[in-house]
């Protein structure tokens, strides 16, 4: 077999056999393969697509291509999430202790910021004393003990997917539905966790910017996903305007921190009780919709969630005075306001534009490898809907050691949108996919 | 600028400016592009095309992105010609010198074979004593003396088109008509003649199948190659067959010295005098193409083009008694042949067949910087139209030192379709191009 062959195939928009797909993996992990043909071959999918059999194949050999995580030494259901990234995107930090709460196993890997959007791992090491670099040993047992973790992703789950993000990163692949499909699935396949919901973000802050793309991204990722032996649900989300009112690591979960108190954002619980909802649909374990949500609705609201996040941040050794007060996470050395240069609504609201100011502020990275600012990012005083008066409030900047206060400051002004009328109210969850 | 950004706008469609294209071929030349940024723009373009505007602004900057070859000092008109590749392609050995004979300058920069095409320098050098390797000085100062130089292509003149070649043929982006163009161009732009005649190949041995696919090619090389500055004519001919009956290197020899001295196949001199003919209307000197045709055809039947090629050859090192007597050129140890499997009428001869057979016996190469057989190759006996009986013979295969002649003489069979009824007569020069 040569790869020119497999190039020229799918450039000729045949389709690839399991075999040369599962070769060419093999042998590019292996860097028998050079990069200067791997990219030319993303290149010809961006162009040719896949069938549902190749992304089948393609994410297999991607999920074979190193270290499983083996949870089976832990007794229980395990459920995981992922989301396909968006600005204010802080549910894990309220899904995981959710579903511990109503008794689920939750090992969530997960990655940090890159680009415009946070991650996972920034955001909870914002919590003094708080580890992520877990062994799969530290991961067991404490799965074992609590049933939640939340550690960064290592490279030997699935390294294929690794060496190919940072190819499509700077060879114009990124925005390829079956390589989405790969990349997203082949972690999930590798990972410990028998049911998955994926959340599909979609908007101006998304990689999809319309419902049509989300939509076919979300069945697809549910289609082959299933057809790998694992149990898959997804919602699509709604991603134009930030979800919550944060975007930041301590900032954002600080706002977490409120859900789980039973108070902070609607939309954020809102996307919350949907994803976990799914969660339990695809357990089976309650009879319909109504009763999954009243379930986790009790659970957020009784304190149990709030419970198992307490005991979560413990265990890996976060200080938990600074969630019980959450005024004692890592503060911003000065914070400035972003005031509204007309009175009316606010019709738009750039979740992209946010998320780029937030990384501005030292919230982001602009270079692998760089550090995040734990208190700096962007905190929303007005969101679409809401009525705004020339000069008053609508949005806090959250300075870091190395921000950039007057891109920023540009950015978030030129963010909102604000006109006359109310706009109408848009739907947050735009679609499910089971 | 970022190269990601560049290979983000080919592959959306949008139109890269020539200060976008100066710049990617600048830095991939100085090595600060890599490879795997390069592959994925060559397959945008693949998918995406060139406009004219880009296709110049591509040509030019792979030209100027090395040495130009200097004739200012030659006195005289300099003219050249380039075929993109057949089988039995020998036009060169005699076009440069009857243009020679004709009073005009050529200085031939000439490749060597890859892939089932043969190389004018390979054949060449297939003349005990001939050299191909000379510096700059030294053909211009053969060009002053004799006006005629066959040397090979130094990779300082369009390193651009090297290095892109070397990739393109690693990542299955060779058959894209806007890199062919800036490949075939940019050597002619910074080659030292103002007027080019390009020989575009049509057919089963050729880059391109279709006669719309070569017309389109021929159209593109003209129209570029004249906003470059200089002056461009192509012809669209037949390589559906195999030019001649020869495809090796001293056996190509031997049949281009049959054609300069008046004899040879009428299809190999039908094709150098078409292109000659061009070259001289190109050069404004002839009132019309008969004119043009009846000189060059003085030329060729009355010994002027054939006592050029003995000073070619006599100036290069290379011992003129092999070609006054062609018994003397390189012999195969052995030769075989191939027999009619039935009588008929030879219908079709596939051109890439032959070319593929001619490799396997020992002329062509299967890795780069392989030696060739200066002997081995594949003389045909019948060539379309040709009556044949079965059991008579239909090929001899020289065969070389490292020759595989039993996959030669099944491809050699296999490429000869043999029919109750002759073919129809098909046009060699199929299209013209000004």
């Amino acid at each position: 077999m040569r790869m020119v062959d497999l190039i020229e195939k799918k450039r000729d928009g045949l389709v690839l056999t399991e075999p040369e797909i599962r070769w060419m993996i093999e042998r590019y992990v292996a860097g028998e393969i050079p990069d200067y043909q791997m990219s030319a071959f993303l290149m010809a999918v961006y162009f040719r697509g896949m069938t549902e059999e190749e992304m089948v194949a393609f994410t297999a050999a991607m999920a074979e291509s190193g270290a499983r995580v083996d949870l089976s030494e832990v007794p229980g259901v395990k459920v995981d999430k992922h989301s396909t990234g968006g600005v204010g995107d802080t549910v894990t930090l309220v899904l995981v202790p959710l579903m511990g709460a109503a008794g689920y196993v939750v090992a969530k890997l997960s990655g940090r910021a890159l680009g415009h959007t946070g991650g996972t791992i920034d955001k909870f090491e914002s919590i003094p004393g708080v580890r992520t670099d877990l062994s799969p040993r530290e991961i067991i047992d404490q799965a074992k003990r609590i049933g939640v973790v939340i550690a960064e992703h290592t490279q030997d789950v699935a390294p294929a997917d690794k060496l190919l993000y940072e190819l499509r990163d700077v060879t114009g692949t990124v925005p390829s539905l079956p390589l989405i499909v790969g990349s997203v699935l082949s972690k999930k396949i590798a990972g410990g966790a028998d049911l998955i919901v994926l959340d599909v973000k979609c908007g101006d802050g998304a990689f999809m910017h319309t419902l049509d793309e989300a939509r076919e991204l979300a069945e697809a990722l549910v289609r082959v996903g299933n057809k790998l032996g694992k149990r898959f649900s997804a919602l699509v989300t709604a991603m134009d305007q930030p979800l919550g009112r944060m975007a930041g690591n301590a900032l954002e979960v600080k706002q977490a921190i409120e859900v789980l108190r039973g108070r902070g954002p609607e939309d954020l619980r809102e996307v919350t009780l949907a994803l976990g909802t799914e969660l339990l649909l695809l357990a089976g374990e309650e009879r319909d919709e109504a009763a999954a949500r009243e379930r986790l609705e009790r659970l957020l609201d009784g304190g149990a969630a709030w419970g198992k996040f307490v005991e979560l941040v413990a265990a890996q050794g976060g200080d938990i005075r600074c969630v019980e007060d959450p005024g004692k996470l890592p503060r911003a050395r000065e914070v400035v306001e972003v005031r509204a240069p007309r009175s009316g609504y606010v019709r738009r609201l750039s979740a992209r534009a946010i998320g780029v100011a937030a990384g501005l502020l030292g919230a982001g990275r602009e270079v692998k490898g760089q550090d995040v600012d734990p208190a700096a990012g962007v905190e929303l005083l007005a969101k679409v809907g809401d009525a705004v008066e020339e000069g008053g409030p609508l949005a806090r900047l959250h300075l870091g050691g190395r921000a950039r206060p007057e891109e920023a400051r540009r950015l978030v002004a030129e963010a909102f949108e604000i006109g006359d009328d109310p706009p109408e109210r848009g739907k947050l969850v735009l679609a499910r996919v089971r």
